[in-house]
Order: structure tokens, then sequence, then C-alpha cells
């Protein structure tokens, strides 16, 4: 379930935020019987995702707009693509236009530019994965656009994943102790993540019981050497200052993972516009001019 | 005040998501009573924004949490200025690192950004603005980091600016109709912004009695023409397509306005990190090992 | 869209404020499967606003209650005129009942007085506006009230209008530099107003390029005068004191807005009643006696 | 605990609707080290009525104002009585100013309003109550002013009392077994209370135990008659169309309570004001000129 | 109205909670077109209670699940008994699945036992009633589950009834001024509840004109001869302690109601299942394979 | 961070429904300014749980309520020790107390409940974890009553570990798919636990390289068989029908983990009470005599 009760929260902050006390300009110059219809369409080529989303925009306004898919989330679109249709009043076409937009144009984005990545690293089998640097409120969007780019998620926050830092490690005492702790009061079903300085850290990891162990900005020939020094005792991702321009280097060293937080807080929107391309007169309808 | 109620909401938003049922890692690995204090620091040279926001992450995490700026929201920093001190429980700390940072990144990048388009338009007297493209639950933050970074508010939502379009015009039935509406319709305290596509829909916007019009996509060439026509009778608003390249020619066409959907849909995010410097014990409090 | 979020938070509230933990005398007196038809009536010629309002309590019963209104918003009923039927299980039309009236009667009530306030003032062309002055939670609702009266608004709210007020005056140094700032802060889509005790700061005020005056506590004698002042410059707007006796007076001076705070704050309730007039008995369905 | 969650939900309503995303006029003209001391202060004589509301309203801003009552809620005031002084930056003072002052002039308007009723049918015994037609949103607060102004309070809502009306008799086939199953079903803490059209119903109730009549819409004779009727079995309110010119009528004939709906639906407002009375500047705060 | 707005909270929470940012398990392991009928079945013999509920969590989910109930909320149902069939999308039948059981297994538990307690008492005539020691956030729910397995409800809070208690007496100066005040200063709707300790309190409570006497932990002796003392002046409520291996003989003593804190705090859960008996594909819909 | 805004939300519910319009009891028969002192006090043996959650309803309620713990969360007490002490306005410490006990007696009872199932697996290896069987609304709390009672946490929802069950082995076509479908969709650092029905399906899930397997009701002869089938290959979980009397015998045949419904879903409460032990009376205050 991708709209989750915290996604609906984020579509009322974003509706509330846009709307306030009413769309002013339609009000006033756009009679409440123009029924409208409105194509929402791409302006370049670009990766789908967020089309459930903008349909529970339009779905929030309590009137009877009709929004239809053209596409799926996921699919790869060329410049023109019509997205989805959007039918009903013009004023509720107009009132959610811009924040459906908002979340496509920034969902998208994401995708689109993971995909990227993605295809940077090919043929190797290293995974592009995300990070929690995601825009706060929008975790299970980002990471759901990441998936569609063809990125995996790593953890979704502080709850479902262990992930044992340098301060957590100080404060426990050292490596060992941290991972006996940490599989003594976390869930069984969870794996064990501890981060590296460098090889020695790695070693020290390996020797403790990881499951897994990431690697932080580190160069290129240290990864390489990382990963052989752990000849697969443990899956290895790689970590700090992946831009597009270096992760296929990355990926050729052999690690398992390269988390990338540009993914999620550097993506550039994609431009995806909507157009009302036709309208018609309602007939008189019971209810009154209302706002 | 820049912490309304839907910052809050926005805030709560993403501390649930990022910590969910709690912080695993932290609470098997740290003892409770571990308290640290902690720096956040630039990475590069940028314009601050979001501290009062980072303070209120943490201030909302019901621990005796200090957060103390080292600068103030505005100034622009070199890499390496520490913008703030954290002090309190350690657990506490972790809890609230990546969603303080991460508004932080996001805010101080829309503002540096900003700071970029702002200077490139030096010294013409054209006011960079923002728009209505900016993540949904986040317009008052991102509006505010603009103003951080020299730009200036365009209307922030539906409510508090009449612009209208195509749309409207094609509806009302022609510019003057749509506006005479606007007029008696809309508060008294509200100025009239019509968009046009061409010249001849500015000459009749000026005859229809718009106070603003927004010029739309068009060429520099065009720009300087309408300029020209307009003879300062309106204001002008150039937008559409407006990168950072183009932003001082179209400055120099002499329009009062240069609208930019990429201050806030397209920021790249600033680095900005939080360390623990130190960790001490704190005596025994009376309250449990929480969670 | 009247029925904002905002909106829906009211309703939400007036319904757990009435409702609680349940209607306990339907509840322990009326079989769950008895259905009926409600008529909701004036009882006096009054001026229907809140249609939507009461349509929307009663859908926020989750029971198939059917409301189909019989009259407008904004239309001018005599007594007797039933505004609207509701029909469906009769434990949901008393369980919405008085919410529903206490919405209708409240804004009929404003829409009705704003009325005599609007013929009060004819024939001269002065607007009558709203204030500011409304029942905390229900401005959006109140406004509209007002605007089905005849009426037009002012400013919803601190944010879509700029009213620079004698505290604002003095902490800015004077008018001059209050205006300026004013200019230089806020979106270009505003007007300025500025608030002034005498014809002296009316004049000011025009000097330092004000588009709107008001005119705060004068008598209709010195409103008469800053008409002939302003000269058509500035537009007029007279404040305080405005009771249905004198708000011809005020009008007959040439000012263009009356503001009236009486509209909003000091409406009497119009009466409105819902009336059961049949029964019947559903079949039975599946769904249990629940509360 | 009269400030519930049902009101702070209300308040914050309240302070979103007139703040939206934020003052402008304030923000752009008034510096933010400015700190000011304001009076609230009645206009007129009246019975002070949501001191406390007042202080959350600036409690709320997330500053350090100071709201410091002269008075206590349930005083009677003369004219020029300063109520409360508030102290803290300019900005928060203004932003709060208007919804602080529209709860404290509604409550107040119906503790004064109340008052002149209950003073009205002095010295009979009969108690002024109030109803369910209070604003939706606003029953405790409004039953709270009415109890400031004298008045007693009816039940609050649906859930805290029986009265059994004419739709749930008819439904449950007669007076009789509508007590009877009202007895069987609901919490043996509550009296049962039923209405009434005449005499004859009267006896009814009686007859069939109620603790209670309620006694609509009847003239004084009639009322007269039925307090000899009832002989001191039930206790008898009178209710429907109590104006304060006839509630002393009705008082006399030796009804126990008189409920009067428009004490919370027609309540005029009182005037209050607000106004800041010395300025000067803070030191420099750490903290950003945010909004 | 069982679904009432913080039992929608309730369910929001619960949902929230289990479902967090998705699950995982089925988003990666099912297709998003594999559809599923299940069925709800009693693993024992139970009261059912909750349908309604389980309805509202599955109809919250956003799909198309159809939820049809195949008994009654309040009936009595053997092993095995199917309770309701979900027919939709499997991903949103496991989805709701464990939420849905949660609330069914709590809410027959306590119906279930109620009914023990109930037919434990027969053929006396005490009633058994519940106490305000219910889950918090449940009460309603819990209230309701008492009454389908066949016991009444005291108050529900501290709004619709009056129970004086020995700090209230101590506060107050004794009885008989408590009496008068709550008198004075409630609704007349409500009936006076005093709890005591012995016999002397109860005679004191008589005297003073309580309506209801609650005996505090008293044994079966003390209980009968308060029920002489009282001899139907005032209606008796034993309290305190009360098993079920002892309400028998508690009812024998003649007092007319039992209140039992069990029925809610220490009620054990019902066993039933949900089983998924039959799946097949969808056609492709156009909506994507959202998360 | 025990107190997660969805546990305050929990709290805030549970005020809601306990307080609704207001205490009539206490407001009629109390003076606002009677302070006291009360002890909060353990009525039998048990695992003190929740003390964090009761002094967060105290804070609730906008007074200075004072409440200091006197033991921690995770003690185990003798019956008559005091808990804590609460301190403030006698009319807050009775508004606040019944919440704040369902809360303590509630998670109390289950670590209290949760320690003899632990106590009962010694000296076995074996770990109690819970389910997710909760009450709605409650599992962040309940989770951790279980580890103070000694529990270990299996996953909190369908978000944080992966546990493929029939339907989804049957949806997926094989235990193999399903396993590889998990691996490729899920984070990285979830391990993959499998439910199986035999020993068919335990060998299955090993050769598909599952890292746990739930073993389903299975009686302890089929437990032990499973235990010597696995050789330490997968960890193992038993899980179905564990009562107090049978969990020594599982423990016995070496599994490492026994899942445990009834820790939460039929602990019986523990017997916790507050006490007021003094009162005095408060300096008159300035704010009014409330509600």
């Amino acid at each position: 379930m991708l709209l989750t009760p915290a996604v609906y929260h984020l579509i009322d902050l974003a509706l509330e935020e846009d709307i306030g006390p009413g769309d002013i300009t339609t009000r006033t110059t756009i009679a409440p019987e123009v029924m409208g219809e409105a194509h929402i369409r791409a302006k370049a080529e670009l990766i789908v995702a967020g089309l459930p989303v903008a349909q529970a925009v339009f779905a929030r306004l309590d009137g009877a707009v009709e929004f239809i898919p053209k596409v799926q989330d996921g699919e790869l679109v060329t410049a023109k693509t019509i997205l989805a249709t959007v039918t009903g009043p013009a004023n509720l076409l107009l009132l959610g236009e811009r924040v459906a937009l908002n979340f496509l144009m920034r969902l998208s984005g994401i995708a689109t530019w993971t995909r990227r990545f993605v295809m940077a690293v090919q043929p190797h089998p290293a995974r592009i994965v995300d990070t929690r640097k995601t825009m706060p409120g929008w975790r299970v969007l980002e990471k759901y656009a990441v998936r569609l780019g063809g990125g995996a998620n790593h953890r979704f926050g502080l709850f479902d994943g262990i992930l044992i830092k340098d301060n957590h490690i100080a404060a426990a005492g050292g490596i060992i102790p941290a991972i006996e702790r940490a599989c003594a009061g976390a869930p069984h079903t969870l794996k064990i993540e501890v981060e590296v300085q460098d090889l020695a850290g790695l070693q020290e990891a390996i020797a403790a019981g990881a499951d897994i162990v990431l690697l932080d900005n580190m160069d290129e020939a240290t990864l390489a050497q990382a990963v052989q020094l752990a000849a697969g005792r443990v899956r290895l991702e790689a970590s700090g200052g992946m831009s597009l321009d270096r992760v296929a280097r990355v990926a050729a060293t052999g690690v398992d993972f390269i988390s990338v937080g540009a993914l999620t807080h550097s993506a550039p929107a994609v431009d995806i516009h909507m157009k009302i391309v036709r309208t018609w007169e309602a007939e008189a309808a019971p209810m009154p001019p209302s706002a």
C-alpha cells in the first residue's frame, strides 16, 4: 500500500498550503458549472512515478473528478506522452493541478535520476541503494520512486535495520561488544551492519560476526582491497561521495551495494504539465456556487 | 512565525517516518545514561537556512537536548563552519540527527542555489522570484529559504494573489470579462496579474487594466519588446525555462521579475554533517531505560 | 472548494463534541432498523447558507444518509420553505440533526444579516466588507456566508493582504519607511493598505504611495472630507462602529468600502428546524445493532 | 480542565486560518528584535470570559510571550478595565492579537448576555439553562461562558443525558415503552427527561416515571397549569422561544428550568481591544529573522 | 454510531503501527494482481464483537476489499463458525488481517468474558456493570462489547455521571456539602452517586439525598446489611475485587449493580483466524505495482 | 524514545475519552485552589512498566503537576511499594488518575506476565518472544513491556522483518521463488524467515536458504526432531498454542525462540492504586475557576 496514512497526511498538508481559504482566481473568473478535461503530459523522457499519488490528490477534492492513468508507474516514456487524463469540474482541476504535478515532477525526477545510476553500473552486479537522506515527510514515496528507477532500498528508518556507526562503537567500547549487544537486544529478523573507516575496521567487523559492512568514504583502490579481504564472508556496501561519474568505477571494485544519498537529496525534477484540452457546461446542479 | 502548525506537522511526519517504533541500533548498543555533545558543520560554502527547524526537531524529542545556533539563518558561511552545537543524551542526539540534517541540507541548498540566481542578475533591478513548484508540504519553509538567498516570494498559494491564466480567460470569455470578474469578486487588497503568450496578449491585458503581466515562455528579444511596449504601465514578470545560464540575459531585457521554478524544484542539497565530539555519563536518573 | 480540510476538521470537532461516546437516548429507544425521512425547514425569511456543510455533516456519519438540497445556497427563501430532505436510518438522522442545524442557523444568520447592511447602503456604490472578527475556526465559512448575503470579503488573514496599522508605523519609524519595507518584502501581487486616524494621516499615506487607506473611527463629516481630499488617488475604506442604522450615512460620504465587524461577530442566528416526517422499517441488514 | 484537547484543536484551527503562511505586514515592517507590551482592555461593562483561552493562544506561538491576567474569568468589570497585559516580541503580539480577542469577545459576550437573562428571572428560583444550540466546535467553551454568566448547563451532548423527544416516542410506540427502554439501556447514573407538547403529555410522562419533563413551546398560562398539575412529582423545564422580555413571566409560573437557545446562538459580541503601549529593542538573539 | 471519529483515530494508529512504510514480505513475494477470498473464523465458542470495526479496517486500505459479515455482533457462535468473508487484492487482505483480527479477538474476548459474569449472577436481578478500567483509547469499543455480552454500562467517563469519592468528600468538608455542590453545579439530567466504605457512610449518604450508593470493598455479609439498611431508598452498587467465583454470592445479597473492573482490564482474548481460501488473478489494472 | 508521536496520540485519545467536556464531580465538589499529594502504589508483586507514560499523562494536563518516580521501569517490586508520587492541583490529580493507572496496570501486567514465561523456560537458552497480537494502538508500548519482563521482541510490524507464510508461498509458486523474490526486493538488512507446517517444509526452507524457520503448531516431539534436522543451519522459532504450562517442555526441545501471543493478547492487569495522602490550599492564583 503506497498510500499509507502518512502519505495522506502529506497530501493534505500539500493541499492545505496551496489552497488555504480558496482559489480566488478560479472562484471569481470561472463559473462553477464549467466542466473540463485535462491531459497530464511528460515534457521530456522520464520514468513515471507518482500516478497513484496524483490520483489521490484529485480524489481528496471531494468532487467527481475522474483520473485515468494512461501509463503505469515505472514505465519509461518519451517526451509528450500523456500520463493521465483528468475530467471534472474545471475549478477542481485547477485546484489540484499544482499539487498533483509537484508530486509527479519530484517522484518521476527521482526515478529517472536513479535509473541513470543503475544504468551506469551495468553490467556489474553492484546494486544502487538509497539512504535516509530523503525529504522529511516523503520517505515512503521517495523510496518507492527509487525502486521504480531500478534502485534498491536500504533500511527505511532507524527501526528496520541495524547500522552500527562510529558513535555506537565508541560508546559501546568496541566493535565486539556493540555487535553482541545488538544481537541480544534486537529482533532476530534483522541483520547486523557495521560502518568502518578502513581495512583494519573491516577485519575487526568480520571477526566480530557482522553480516554486512559499510565502507565509508573509501577510494576505489581501497574498496577493491576490501573486497579481496572480505572474500565473501560479509556483504560490502560502499558509501560516501557517490556521483554519477564515479559509480561505474566503484561498481568495478566488486562491492555488493553502492549507497547514494544524491538519489533523493539532489534529484532534479522532471518537467510535467497539465493542460485543459476542452471545456463544456454541466447541467445546473442543486449544489450552490460554493467557494 | 516560521514554525507554523503546518511546519510542526511536517516535522512530526518526518520524525515518525524515521523513528517508527524506535532506534534499534542505538537502543541496543548505547546505554541511556551516555550524554554527548555534537557539532553540526557545513561541508562547503553555503547560505544557512533551517536552524529554527533543526532546533524544533530536537525539541520535539522530549528530552533535555540543548541546541545552540552558532550562526544565523541567512548567513553565508565557509566550509567547516560550525552551525550549531547540540548537547544531551546521546540516544536523542542520534534520534534527531538525520531529520535535522535533512531539513538543513535541503533548505540551505535552496538558499544557496537562489543566491546564485540573484548574483547572476546583478546589477539589473529584476527580482528573482519563486513559484508554486515547491515540494508538497514544504512551501512555507522553501519560500523562507528563497528569501534568505536573496530571492523574493511570489504568491504563496491560490489564495493570496490573482493570476489569470489561459484556462481562466477561455472560460471567462476573454481577458476583459476575466479581469472584471476578478475585481468584483476578490478582496480589494489583491492586485490583478494576467498571463499572456505574446505581445498581442500583453496589449490586451494592459488595456483591460491588469496590474501585472506574466510573460510566458518568451525569448529575450520578445521580452525586450514587451518592456518597451508596456512602458511602465504594468509590471512585467518573465517566466518559463529560466536556467542559471540564461537569467542574466533575461534580466537585461528590463523585466521587473523573473520567476524560477528551479529555485525550489531542482535545488541540489548542500552537505552538512553532525558529529558527536565528546561523550560522558550522566548521573543515574530515576527514569527507566525506556526505548 | 468550500469544504477545505480545515472545514472538515471543524465538522469533526462538532460531531465529536455532540456525539461523544454515543447518542444514549436514541440508542436505547429506537431500533436500528427504523428508517426515516426528515425535512429541514426555514422558520422565517432568510438567505440560505451552509447546505454543503450540512450535507457533509451527514455524509460524515458513515451511513447511507441521502441529503437532497431543495434550494441553493444564496437564495432568499420565505418562512416554511423546505431547504433539504434527509433520508436514512433514523438514528443517523437524529445523530447529525443538531450539528447540521447549528451550522445552517449560524451561516444563514450571517448571510441574512449581511444582506440587511447591503440593502441599507443602496444605491451608493460603497461595498460592505467583512473583517477578521470571525468565530475562531469558522473564517472560511463565515466569509462565504458574507458573500452569499451580498457582502464582499476583505483579506482572509494576515497572509493575503498588507494592512499597516499604527503599531507597524510606530515601529517602522513612519508611514514612508513602513510602506517601502512592505513593498520590498511582500509578494508583488499584494496592494498596500494603511490605516490612518485623521486627515493628516490620509495625506501622508497618499504621498507615501498607499493603494488603499483605512479611515479608522471617523465621523461622517470627516469621512466626506477624506473622500474629497483623496480625489480618487487611493481607495478609501471606512471602519469602526458600523451599525445598521449608520451605514447608509457612511455610504453617502462616497467611501469605496465599509468594513463591518458585526457582520460576523454579532449576527443573530436564524431559526431552522428539522422534523422526521415519516418512518418505516428497513429489511434486516447483516450489520449489528452497533451503538 | 477548560483547555481540553478539543479546545486546543480549535485554537490551532483559529491560528492556522488567521496566520496561514505568515503575517506579511508585520514581517516586512517590524524588525524581529522589537519587543512590546500590550494591554487587553474592555470597551464596555462586561462579564469576563476566556482569559485562559487567550493565554493559551499566545502560548501556542512558541515565543516567550508573557500573558498576565489582571482580573479573573467571571468578574463583572466596567468599561476601560485592563483584562490582561501581554509582553513579548512585537511580531508575536500582533500574530496572536486577533485570535485572542475573537475568543474573548465571543465568550465574554455570552457570559454578559447570560447574566441579563439570569438577572431578569430574579427573585424566582427558576434556573436559566443553555441548550445544544452552540457554535459547532465551541461547546465546552460556550457552556463554560454560560456558567460564568450565572446560567446552568443542560446536558453537553447526546451522551450525558437522556432526553426523549417526539421522534423517539413515536418510534418506540409510546412514552411508557420509550422510558422503559431508556432505563434498561442507559447507564444508571442518568435521569430520564421527556419532552411533551401539552398537559396530557405531561400527565402521561409523570405516570410513566419520568424524572424531568420538558414543556415545549407552551404559553405562560399553560406552563402555570403544568406546574400545578405536576405538584412537585417531576422537575419541569420550559423551552422554546425564550426572549429576554419573556423569561421573567415564564419564571413566575414556577417552572424549575428555563432553557434558552439564544444564550449561545445569538449572543452579541462585546468589544475588547488590545493596544501596544510601549516598545523597545531586544538584545540581538542568535535566532534568525525567521518569518 | 459505533465508529466515532475517535474509533477511526484508533484504527488509523493501529494500521500505521503495523504497516509502517509497507508490508515487505507481501510486496516482494506476491504479485499485485493476485486476488483472494478469505474466511474469518472463530476457533472456539464465543460472543462475536467487533465486525463493524474489522470491516472499517479493510475499508481504510483504499482498495476494493469486500467484507461480508456472516453473523451479527452479539451472536453466540460455536467453534469453526465463519464470521465474515473478505474478498479483494491478496496484498490488501494480508495488510489488514492482523489489525482486524486483533480488534475482533479483544472485543469478542470481552463480550464472551462478560457473558460468563452475567450468567453467573442469574437468576438474581443484579446487573453486571463495567468500570472506567478500560484500555486507554478503547473505551467506546470495550463498553460496546460489554453490552453485547449482556452487561450494562456504568458512566463512560468523568463527564456523564457524578460519582463522589472519598477525596471529594474530604475536600468538600463532608457528604452533605459535597452532594449540595454537585446538585448546584451539574446538569440536572444527572443522578448523584456516592462511594462509601461502611454502613455509617451509607446512612449518611441516604440522609444527604444521594440517588445511588457505591459500596466499596465490602464482604457479602456487610453488603446484605447494606441492602436491608437502604430498604429501597437508594440504589446500591457493589464494587471491588469482583471475581467470577464471587459474583453469584454478591448478587445474592440483593444489591442492584455489581461493577467489575476485570470485564475490561483482564479479559482474555478469544482465538479468531483468517485464512485465504482461494486466489485468482485479476485482469491487469492500469494502476502500478505500487507498494 | 518510548514516547513516540504515536504514543502521544494514544495518550490524547485516552484523555479525551475519559475527560470529554470535563470532570463534573470534581468541578462541582472541589475548589480549584485545593492542592494535593498522591501516592501511586502497587497492590501486589509486579514488574513496573509504564512510569514514563503515566508521567506524560499528567504532563499533558497543562498544569503544574509534579510526577516523581520512586522506582524504575523494569524493577520487580513487592506489594505496597510506592511507584511514584504526584503533586499538584487536586482537580488535575483526579483528572489524570484513571488514565495513568490504566496504562500502568496494563503495561505492568504484561511485564509481570512475560516474566513468568521467561522464568518458566530457564535454564534453557530459548528466548521468549512476542508477536503482532497486540492491542491495536499499543504496539510500541506492549513490546516495551515485554522487554522489561525479560522477553525479546519479534518484528514490530509488517515492515521490519520478512516472514513468509503459506499464503505467500502458494501465491509465489513455492518456497524457493518466494525466498528469491524476498531477497531481491527487500532491504539487505533483513533476514528471511519462513513458516512451515511440518518437517518436509523445514527441509525445503533450509535448502532454499532461509535464515530462520517458524515451526507452526507442532507438538514437542516434532519440535525436537526439527532441532535435530536443522542441526544449527537455521534458527528455529516454535509458535502456536504456547501456554505457561507448556513452554518449559517446548524450550527443552532446543528451539531458539518461542513466540507467545498470549504475552500481549491475554495478559491480566495487575492492581495499582492512587491515593491522595494530603491536601492543602494554594494561594489564590490569578487564573479563574476554569472548568
